[in-house]
Parts: structure tokens; sequence; C-alpha cells
């Protein structure tokens, strides 16, 4: 079995813009509804808006993907908590629903109902909702609700710790994933999601985040943003420093999925990063949507990639699947072993 | 002749820094002063100061430091204008008397008097002097004075345009080169600095600074951040975006240094970017100090990786040399053909 770590449910039917619509149009009329209001949406319509992963799943012989609400469309940045919450809920329902309907093809990881300035112990009830009442396995955590400015303390302060807890409890990981940028400065796609991949990855070096929290497990997306091509910097700098030995540090804890888009890149990750850290993801049907002229290849076709290199079989067997089941181990509930 | 296009002056006697400090000090306590004041060190002090470079160049084989002062002390969002013109006035002064003192192994790059808020024309006065007067080849050039909460527009925006026509009037690059994070969640070295490198290129993939600016020369540095390892997201964004390719659109405008600081990621690096795009850059004396257990040398020793790389004679001679001299052509009247 094929495990994608890394999908967004980039292509839900048009109704569920609508309701972002009214929600921002309601919001800058200065009405801030206090119920979170209806979507009504046909199985017919979820079933025929995935078709274009249940495709790409079969063409790529790729067999389940998990999946999470659209990152870019987090925008946790709008509104209040009430706003991201509705937002959220909505959004994590329609994943429920998806997962309900190809239960072999897609399990679920929720959207968290975060906002700036307000502490992430707020979203623990959404998470668990999640997790044990929709059959989610995670979550994806945005080290940023601002939106490309930087407000929130690093995902090492104690700030985030009571959520930690509630992840820790329930056995579920988180991915790193910002959402929107609201700074001209940063494509979102094309910068902020990579910044906050590497951003992640030296908070994590500099603090002992998982000496509190030893069962925590943090997937930074995108390849790790930066880190594999600067390993060479980034084990200096931890040298430096006097901290762990990068392998140490994130042994059980910290992952990266396999969103890069050229073998290159890939080859440099296969060949820096322990594959125990590695996850097969391609975010599909997601950031880089075209067919790479000079393969005649999609460009988010990771997989093509991982076949490709020199793995051994044994390695490749815990990236495309045995990763994922240790990561997210209630994936095992699931599955068939 | 291998000439290393970044370093900076990170050894200067300590009677820099405690000027700094006092005008640190003169801010806080709310006295803005007028006057630059003065700051007194000797010939014998500066010769002294730069040994370390000077045994490392020796010692690596490489001839001459394109030298600049202390990135990270540039800190533009410490007070106002005025502090930041006589600082970066007395950073230049010294980088100024070193070169002069060893005119073989040293040639000037200014830090710029930037400031949160002020509009980079401000900027001009001390580029012309640093270049008419005292033999500059170019400047390093901050993204984000404000320190990590990126406050200034993106550098495509027509906020910069006044000092890229001076830059290109006098014929010099400019580095993209961040300063000091004080923004908590951003490592100053091992993540401010590098999302920088990779937020500047996606800002120069989505506008046309280029076709406004045919002769403007950018340096990112650090390899250029995280985009040659996601060189595919890059071509594969440009493509949906419908911009140039990537190589036509840094061909003559836009170079990555070599500051990456292990060997897989120079690899990388030399077989995706156009040897005609890269300079041999270490940024010794810099981020990483130590000595990579792994090797036994430096991390930083960045020559090294070039030399083990399996790059043509003809190649490496660009990255060592040529284009040094082509993206930095002042370089070519201080020096033998």
């Amino acid at each position: 079995m094929i495990i994608d770590c890394h999908g967004h449910y980039t292509t839900a039917p048009k109704q569920l813009q609508a309701y972002r619509d009214d929600q921002i149009a309601a919001l800058k009329s200065g009405s801030r509804p206090s119920d979170r209001g209806t979507l009504t949406i046909s199985d017919d319509e979820l079933r025929e808006s995935v078709q274009p992963q249940l495709k790409f799943q079969r063409d790529r012989g790729t067999d389940l993907t998990i999946f999470s609400p659209r990152a870019s469309a987090m925008a946790h940045h709008i509104g209040d908590a009430t706003t991201s919450l509705h937002w959220s809920q909505h959004c994590n329902d329609l994943i429920y629903r998806v997962c309900g309907l190809f239960p072999d093809k897609f399990v679920g990881v929720c959207q968290l109902p975060q906002t700036p300035g307000v502490p992430p112990a707020n979203c623990i009830e959404e998470l668990e909702r999640c997790v044990t009442e929709l059959g989610f396995i995670g979550c994806n955590l945005n080290p940023d609700p601002s939106g490309g400015h930087w407000t929130a303390p690093p995902l090492t302060d104690r700030y985030w710790y009571p959520f930690y807890e509630k992840m820790v409890e329930l056995d579920v990981p988180a991915m790193v994933h910002v959402s929107a940028s609201c700074n001209a400065n940063f494509h979102a796609t094309g910068a902020h999601y990579i910044n906050a991949d590497t951003t992640a990855f030296m908070q994590f070096i500099q603090a002992d985040l998982f000496k509190d929290f030893p069962t925590l497990r943090m997937i930074i997306p995108h390849g790790g943003g930066a880190v594999p091509y600067h390993w060479g910097r980034y084990r200096g700098l931890a040298q430096d420093m006097k901290r762990p030995l990068l392998t140490d540090l994130i042994r059980d804890n910290v992952f990266f999925d396999t969103c890069v888009y050229h073998q290159a890149g890939i080859d440099l990750l296969l060949k820096i990063v322990p594959a125990d850290n590695i996850l097969f993801g391609s975010e599909m049907v997601g950031a880089v949507r075209g067919l790479d002229p000079e393969t005649g290849k999609y460009y988010d076709d990771t997989k093509r990639y991982i076949d490709h290199s020199s793995l051994s079989a044994d390695a490749k067997a815990k990236i495309l699947e045995g990763n994922a089941r240790k990561v997210y181990p209630r994936i095992n509930k699931l599955l068939p072993a």
C-alpha cells in the first residue's frame, strides 16, 4: 500500500468558497455571525469533486491520501476565533464526508481554528472532535496564523504546550503548514510555505521541545523547506550551539515529506535525511499543477522521483508506507495491516 | 585568481562594537546624537583583526575576498535614519581602510543606511560615496530593514527604483542580504537569512523588475536559499504564472553564491543552476565556524566542495573568478586582467 501523506481538498465544490465569501462579506459589513450557518453539498457533488485526486492515484499508482482541507484557504488571519471555528468545522466536515464516501482512498487530517493572538489551546476541542468523532489521524498546525507577519511565539514556546498535550494524548501528529500570505513580500506557495518549513526546523534545533514531549511528532512538508539543501549549515549551527546531532534531534519527532518537484531535489533529500524520517507526499492538485516540459510528466508526481532514485527497496517501503503508519498510528485502525 | 564574493568583517576590533553599544545606549536613554562621533582604531589593530581571514585565504587557496561590514550587525531596525547613517559610515570606512591595507586581498562592498519606513532613495548618497570615493564595487541590500517583520514593499516595488537607478548608473550589483532578526520566530543565520534568499527569488519571478532594469544585477547569497533544492517547484510556478523560463529570467540579472556547507548541497547547486549564474562565496568566519566531524574540514570551506565536484574546468573558472568580474565589473579596474 502506498500512502501519500500530503493531500489537500483543493477541488471542493463551489458552494464551499461561496460560504467563505459570504463569511468574509459579513465580516466586512461589520456583522460577525454567531452561528456557523449551513453549507449544502450533495454526496454526488463530493464524489465528482475528488475525481481528479482519484484519477491521479490510479495513474501514479498510489493507494491512499492523507487528506485535509485546502491549506491556502485556512487563512487564519481572517476574522476572529468564531470565524475560524465555523470555517474550520465546515472544512473538516467535508473531509469527513469525502473519507466516508471513499474510505479506502482518503483518511482525514483536520484544519485547526487558529486565530492570531488567541492561544492554540483554543483548538483542542476541534482537534478532539475530529479525532474521536470523525476518525481523523492528525492535524495541520499553522506556525503563523497572522499570514506572513509572524506574530505568534515560536513553536517551541510554552504558548503551544496545552495543544501539544492533547496531540500526545490522542497520539496524532501535526504537519507544520502555513496558509495564505497577506504580506506582499511572501508569495504563498513560492515563499511563505518554504520559509515556514525552514523556520520551524530551526526552531526545533534551538529548543528542547522534544525532551518535554518525547512522543510529539511533527511533519515538515515541502521536503523540509531549505533544510536538506543546507544540511551542512544546520549541522554546523547545531554544533556551534552545543545542540544534539540533527539525526538524534529528529529521530522520533521530526519528519519531512517528499513534496520536492524535481529528481535532483528528491535525490538530495533521500541522500541526506535518514529514510526513517521521510514520508511520501505529493500535495497533488496543489501548488504546482503543470507538466514539466523536460520530462513530459507532472512536476508533482513525486512518486516517479522516488521510483527513479537509487534507494533500497527497504528504504522505499518505509517512505511509501511504513513511516506513515508509524507517524500517524491511528491509520492502522482504519487500514488492513 | 580566486575571488570569494561573500566575506563580512566579523572580526573587527572591539572598539567598533563599543561604538555601537554607546549608540544603542544613547537611543535607549532618549538622546539621539546628531553627530556621528568618533571611532579610534589603529592600522595595526586593523591588520591584526583580519589575520583569520588572511590565514583562511592562504589555507584554502583563495586570493581575494569581496568584503563588507558584518551583515548581522547592520541591524537596520535599530534607531532611525541618522543612527543607521552614522553606523553605516563607520562600518564602511573600516572596510575602506582594511582594503587599503591589503589591496590585493580585499575589495570593498558597502552597508547601506537603510531604516524601516524610510525610502531606500535615502541610501543613494552613501552608495555614491562608497563607490566613487572609497572604490567599493557593490552593496548589500536588505529586503527587510525591520529585522524579521517584513514591513517594506517587495524588492520589485517601485519604492526601490530610485536606488536601483543609481546602482545601474554606477554599474554596481547588490547582494540581497538581511541582517539580525528581532522576531523570535527567526533565528538569524538559520532561518531569516535563508528565508530572505528564497523570498527575494520568488519576488523576482513574479514581476518585471529586470525588464525595467536590464543591467541590474542581484546576488542571492547562501546558495539561493531554498531555490535550487526546489528548482522544479519554481520552474512549475513560473510556468503556471506564464512567467519566463527561470534560466531566461536569471540570465543577466540574478546570481547565487556557493555558501552551502556540504558537498551534496553544492553538487545540487552546480547541477541545477547554470554555471554562468554562480559565484564562489564562503562567508568565511561567518555563520558556521566549526569543523565538520564527517570530513575533518571546515563546514564553510566551500572551495573544497567545488574542487571535489565534477564540474568542467571552464565552469569552475567562471564560478571562481570570471563571473565575479562580470557581476562586479568595477573589480577589473582594481585587479590585473
